[in-house]
């Protein structure tokens, strides 16, 4: 399952709770299009601003939806006793794979960062994937730690925050972390703006927001990396610089991608998890445009 | 509550969960010398690696030990969600003031901040001090939002994560926060490292881990503070500086702290919770000395 697209969607949030509502409308989407695999709960899923229950309860969700599409959940957490809950609550709820952030509040060091996913992968069931995110989690995961991880039985993919900005370095990249990297731990590229580069450079899989929400378009991208149609891989990401530009923008996606599943009327206008407020009418008003412009649907 | 001497005790936790007779142990030392508050739950007191309850419990066990000192008492969390229910708890356990922390996943806007305080200070009925501690949260802060936050009634305090290195610098930092802070609001210093330049620049409070394990030493320092006495500040400060090394060795003061409870045969020599771990037996062994040299007990 650690190939091709796989689709994080948003959870959509609203004063009274999870909008389950507005959660099934965009998983939907997402079996539709018959993603590759869901990522349930990441960081555009605002698993961090959820308690247990809730996100026991997405979980269920997703699983009810995704038919026979594998679904990934991920389990961060700050303390080991809650990650290790949240995984058998994923593991309940049906998880196909779980997906471990390194979320810190005191700095960790290697160690205590092995011990973690030794510990993880001891008790899951289910294969277990890197979450590789320094903006959000402050850890900073060196290759060789990686290397480390990926020795691990039940560590199956790494998805990394990103590659250089030129297709060479990409490649380099790519090709750097993978000699560290147990033969058939998949790489995943995430960060929407690299997906075109780091499909290129060779990874198998592209871990994608905006394929949360914009599944035919991440899908077509993957295909075609799929067929090492380089060409097509990059026109079709180069096309969505509007998106990645508005990404950019607004500090990372989360609060485009909840404005633009409001505007397409899938949840409400005002979807995110407090104290995350959504955008201004402007802002939202250029989402549109994008949304418009680029044919997103 | 917002002067002199709030000691930050260590919330000692082990594979049981918290060690209340270990936490009592600590408890006592500062009621024995007679703190001027403690803050409970703090980062030392890995309030982020605790659940719901069990900080719940630690606020109650604080407040049956405190007597009339008062107890303030951490409730960061990422959600507005979960810090109005610690805020709740906290109240309920006969928390006399709540120290909030910007705990950031996706980064915030000042505006989201803003709201988060206005929310909580209008939930609240006992003060709130504003903790700053971008080191852990990840959260910046302007002394524009400061003096914003600051206007809220609620607002009591600014815990500061520390001072330039220099006297004069030092000064001319406290005194730019608090031209922006309304009169009455006061300045805590933080960083147990820059408590003699930070005392001496003005702050009306030290919010003190090493407060929180040896309160007779940071007593002393407060009440030379208090009675304007510099070159005493100075003195009993710069003594400390082993100490202040094996913090800036050890990434900061929990691991250290934490090893020097177990020395003082307060808790376990293994008291953090996972996936921090303990240092090792020749840091220990360190450590050890440095409590000896210093005399500190």
């Amino acid at each position: 399952m650690f190939t091709g697209l796989s689709a994080f969607p948003l959870t959509p949030v609203t004063a009274r709770g999870v909008d389950e509502k507005g959660f099934s409308h965009i998983l939907s989407r997402l079996t539709d299009a018959r993603v590759d695999s869901m990522g349930i709960l990441g960081s555009t899923g605002s698993y961090a601003y959820l308690t247990r229950e809730q996100r026991k309860r997405v979980a269920t969700l997703a699983k009810q939806h995704a038919g026979n599409i594998p679904v990934m959940v991920c389990v961060g957490a700050v303390s080991t006793d809650a990650i290790l809950h949240l995984a058998e609550d994923a593991q309940a709820a049906g998880a196909n794979a779980l997906l471990l952030p390194v979320v810190s509040y005191q700095p960790l060091r290697d160690e205590e960062v092995f011990s973690l996913f030794e510990t993880v992968t001891r008790h899951a069931s289910v294969p277990v994937c890197i979450y590789d995110n320094p903006g959000t989690t402050h850890f900073t995961f060196t290759d060789e730690l990686h290397g480390r991880l990926s020795s691990l039985e039940g560590v199956r993919s790494v998805k990394i925050p990103g590659v250089p900005d030129s297709p060479a370095a990409a490649i380099e990249r790519v090709n750097a972390l993978r000699q560290h990297l147990r033969p058939g731990v998949t790489i995943g590229i995430s960060g929407d703006a690299y997906a075109g580069l780091g499909l290129n450079a060779g990874c198998e899989v592209w871990y994608s927001v905006c394929g949360g929400l914009f599944p035919e378009m991440a899908k077509q991208i993957t295909e075609a990396a799929a067929a090492n149609d380089r060409q097509r891989v990059t026109a079709l990401t180069t096309r969505l610089e509007p998106l990645w530009s508005l990404f950019r923008k607004h500090g990372g996606s989360i609060r485009v991608i909840a404005a633009a599943a409001g505007v397409l009327g899938l949840t409400d206008m005002d979807c995110l998890p407090r104290p995350l407020q959504p955008l201004s009418a402007g802002d939202i008003a250029d989402i549109a445009h994008v949304i418009s412009t680029l044919e997103l649907k």
